[in-house]
């Protein structure tokens, strides 16, 4: 369990590529996918990389998380400015928890400045699309490895 | 393709005919169907018709219309005022969207004045009952008229 | 009296196809008549088509329809924003009301999403230019005819 | 013009006993004028009694009332809320304002509970119906009675 | 009980003809008594008239109404903008309340534009001093009597 | 179904007793259970106890409850803040409803102050934890008690 | 003192059974007492129920709970939702602290959703009308005989 | 056309020099109309200067600049701070428009500070009481000797 | 009267080195009124110190201060927050007046940092416990000797 | 002293031309202060013209201008919306102020319609590019010229 | 460093006496330092007085006390208001902070009834001139006594 | 210039490892340049690394960074939420932009939570302390290199 990290991914990820390519990219799910494996490997983690467009299911994920994943990187969606279930869930299960966004979040609506997941994040990257995925799973080893020899976030 | 349109129904509209018929009026979601598949037939479309109380479930459908409608015409009942992640769909799929309810949401709580799917439709039919969704069917054919010899919303 | 509906239509109306074509369309004030006429027509009702730059005019019209006409349909353009004037004398004649606008509010400016009239209107139809009026006309149909069988909005 | 008070009635006032007798009562606005005029005629002043849909010709009006009148009692119906113009002109001509409404406003719909006239006027007499236009007009005697033996509101 | 009416006077109405003239008049509160006293006189009325400075002896009062008056006049002062208790009372009592002030709040700071009584009261009367008094002692008489004659505010 | 209740669970409670115990207690999600149906056994009642981390699932055991159970005590978890759907699921089934939260939300965070629930709702119960369920269901047998014998909350 | 609780009412719950039953029940506060003295005796505990429309008075009571008592249970009424005193008197105390409503309140005015007193109370009940305090002492119970085995809310 | 420049005055500005002399000034709507004609006459323009009570009328004048003036300078009064419909007018016409105000809003009451006019205006220029006219005056001639060269504001 | 302090505590004061002690230190408030005495003596002043629970009998013992005291060093304690009577009475009795708080507000709940009597105090001194009464006293004395000599706060 | 007129520039002034032409125009800030000098050359004033992007520096040269300027011309850039120190420093000076900005900020982010310049500035001129400083120099001309003769701004 | 105290000035404390008399008295910086120094003395405690205009400089000077000064008193003037940077170099330097103003804020404008420094300042002193800072230098060497024997604020 | 990153810090960051260290962490504003320079070294960038406590001399620096520099890696502080001067100097410059903050602002006071420099910024990294440096140069490294072949952020 020390090795792996759950990457868990919100509602309509998986159009990433088709879906806005001008507000998220042209890179796929499975590109992001790749990104994320490649910099584990590099750091000695291992990635559990999934996808819904279901609230309940990713509150299921999460919650399985505990006991099987030392940390979570969670690109919510749409669910981060709406949902207070998924703040529950990752307050419940007590994992070292980064958010991360494709895009620049502060740049788009208004309603997409408030996350309801921030407050239970360890720290945020957004806005540097598939890459940040990247930046994520680095932030998050530098996390575990602390919390390894001793306190945690 | 051209022809088929996606009529969808978020959450609670099952019950119609039975729940609050002051508000809602006192015909069944089959008669809402057969209404619009009517109307449907006189403009030379096919419907199709679903009801979900899931928001996931809503989502993989509005993704699935993606390469199989030309169109959605939807009521997302109470997803309507608290749903992003629709707004997300409906926008990624990038198809002409109706938004319609069956009653009037400017004469009730101030919570249901506002859409989060507004912003990616053509336009609004609401507070008709169950013939509103004949003037929506009807509102959709003719931009996907338009659409098919140019632009569209 | 049965059968005659007043269209009535609001400030900066009378520039359809000539103001912000992006916004409004190409249609001219009359080519909306002819639209609503024919629909009507087609139902058996007669349209009483006005408009007006002046907010007391249209309270003067609104007041004439109590005892002259069975329906209101209003575009009441700019001054749906911020008459409270029309709000009182559609209230007060306590006709069936249906609420038209060329264009969906909801993607505009905020100020734009607030309607005085919305209350007292049966049910709102926005977005789809032109076409609407045929679409607003045949709502209202469909309520006076209720109204001749029994109640009303 | 010691003697003359202009009462000034804004839009849809003419409908009174027909419209929302529920709310407004059932005496007309002739009934009105006479309880008015027969509470002046006691205390030795005129009453010059008007009423119009346009916010124009009620600007206009006030603007006459400087150097004809010594007062004015108004009831601006719906431009209360919503006129700066109103406020300005009552404001220019400098004579003492009461400001009468039939209802009790701030039993009614939140944007009743502003009034943009109220800062300019020496009171408020309100919720009393057609019967608040004598109390209104005996308040003016007495202002326009201090007036004479010195200062004014 | 037909024919006494309370007048209830709160927090520092005492000191009225001392305290800031410039805002309240220089009459006295027994110069206010007197003008309340005659006016009910002549409409064949009895007032009682008390003043206090706490909440909850106003509250005793207005109970002790119930079964003992027939309405309540009652300038309830800064109570007027803090006090649901106040609220509450003249909702249980079920009498009719006329509402007084001697200034016009709405001239003054936005704190005092608030009445939690204005949605208990028949009506409301301010900004004429002392004489709003006697106004709003004919005001009630004539609620009174139509309550007399049948339904009441 | 007389003596049926449901008492439904949203997301995250099935953590109970794991999940942040200085917030929620140490009592489990079975122990809780066991509460309820001790108190329901010694009221005459049946206990349907159930949970989900899926909004869509909550609404559809809500509709089940019509014709099938009395009443419904709920804990809607994070939901209670965010769905809409669920307060219509529930006025649509009309039966009484009893609010349950373990902790008294008024002591935490302002976006848990606010219940799309409780204008549905008979009453609330919140903060006396696992304990607060049989006081619900002590509440909702009285309130079947009084429906059994005429009108219902 | 272990075994005393303090149920303390604010103002104007002395009308009770007679003030707007359609909100509070028919009920009188005597009522309410034997339904809460019958619940205390039956757990071991002694109930001191007092009533005042004076926030002042209220305020001495909790503060004279200190030393005497082992719980307060409190419905402070109207003064729920104004009063600042009286969450600083009930902090002082360091007593157990239950709130109870006779309605609830959510489904009222917007300015009785919130309470003072709620972030220092242990819990809330509120709904239920007089039963409600039976709940209450029951709560109150449970808390205190957990405070004598250790620590408390 | 290309020398005729609109100058629109909106309510209560035929009071000019007489109202509130403290807040605009001693200058009559005579000395300002000539203080522009003055600078467009050294300018090479012409003025076509006009006042009215009525929004209605100042939207005809507005429609009438279309073809047959270069711009419109405009103090639209009162409405500045309440007229969509003036906005729409402005927006419609498609000419370049420079706001004027003889006083300072923004030293005044709050709802002076917004302006429904300015998002359409190329610029604002205020509180240089009648000499301001002049100024926008000049601002427009650079404005349109500027579009005589290339594109426009 | 001219040497003469009040020095008036609002609610729970009374309980002052017993309530909370981390908020308001471990000072009693006899400790207090010695502290606010020694520096009144220095001074050439005398204090007269109470303390009230009831809002109505603070209002009384100010007005109480206009002949017999030269100035008010006030502590309202919680009605600091929520009482416009006790502005008014402050305002009414035209003394100067210095506000003194034990802890200092602005680092405590959000409606703790809102003073209504702020606006008729010459100043404020918060947050230095006990001997910020002496500081108080202090200003006072500045504050009258000025008064002495010619003009006041 | 009489003559000279301080032209103060904020922050990201010395870009222009560079800076978002779009916005800004391709004028630099030495074209801007070549047409300000021009028409002060014309109208007998002498220009000190200065940038600093440093709002300590701003306040000194503010500070400055007392005492070796007659009036100050201002475009504080981004200070204007976010510093108070220069609408005090503004106001200690005491002399006349003329606001002047590049663009029409009512244009542009809500965040830049709010000058705290303006309640201390005579005027303002916006939208006007660099045409706007010698307009502003004109009409700071007209301010001296008044002030010479009598009082100002 | 154990009796130094730093007293920090913020921008256009150096006009004092000058800027604004009516507000800030006829006192200069100079007298206010006189006073400090005078109770320094007193109390055993050296003054290092300083002014800056400059935010970035006031930063400097809060980190130059770590290590020199005992305490800071701070009349912070605008920035108050504005400055989140003020706020975080208090909160690193870890010494005592008494807050100080001139005037009374809360009988100001708005804007100036929030503090940034408030949080981490022990206590406030307002509204008392010149002497406030004689009090702020009285009250930061009680904090700095209680300091020397033990904890701090 | 193409290999050039300006690293910029705003106030108070020159005392990182000293100042509150539970927020920010131990590291010292060394460390974190160390960081920044070891990954810029791994991917061929060179740093330019500063710190200053004067908003007026970073917007010197981001003006100086045009045309020395690829990009601009910023940690404005406390200048993040109040300087919209900084805003307006980073879209002046025309380089792309990362945001980085060592701790999650998002979990500290909610004025923390606006930055005015995001809408400019390609991205956000938060909540990682010092690491966040060293993530925030690779960001940037991949948006310089694509800025290398084509468009940029």
């Amino acid at each position: 369990m020390g090795s792996k990290i759950f990457v868990l991914n919100g509602p309509n990820l998986n159009l990433l590529g088709i879906r806005e390519p001008r507000v998220y990219g042209s890179d796929t799910l499975d590109d992001v996918r790749r990104l994320a494996e490649e910099r584990a490997a590099q750091l000695g983690l291992e990635i559990d990389f999934r996808q819904s467009n279901s609230e309940g299911e990713l509150i299921d994920w999460i919650q399985e998380a505990r006991g099987s994943a030392a940390g979570i990187v969670i690109n919510a969606g749409a669910y981060t400015h709406t949902s207070v279930a998924l703040l529950d869930a990752l307050a419940a299960v007590e994992l070292p928890v980064v958010e991360v966004h494709l895009s620049n979040l502060f740049r788009r609506e208004t309603f997409r400045h408030h996350s309801y997941i921030a407050p239970v994040a360890a720290g945020l990257i957004a806005g540097f699309g598939a890459r940040g995925y990247a930046l994520a799973v680095e932030a998050m080893a530098s996390i575990v490895g602390r919390a390894a020899s001793g306190g945690s976030a």
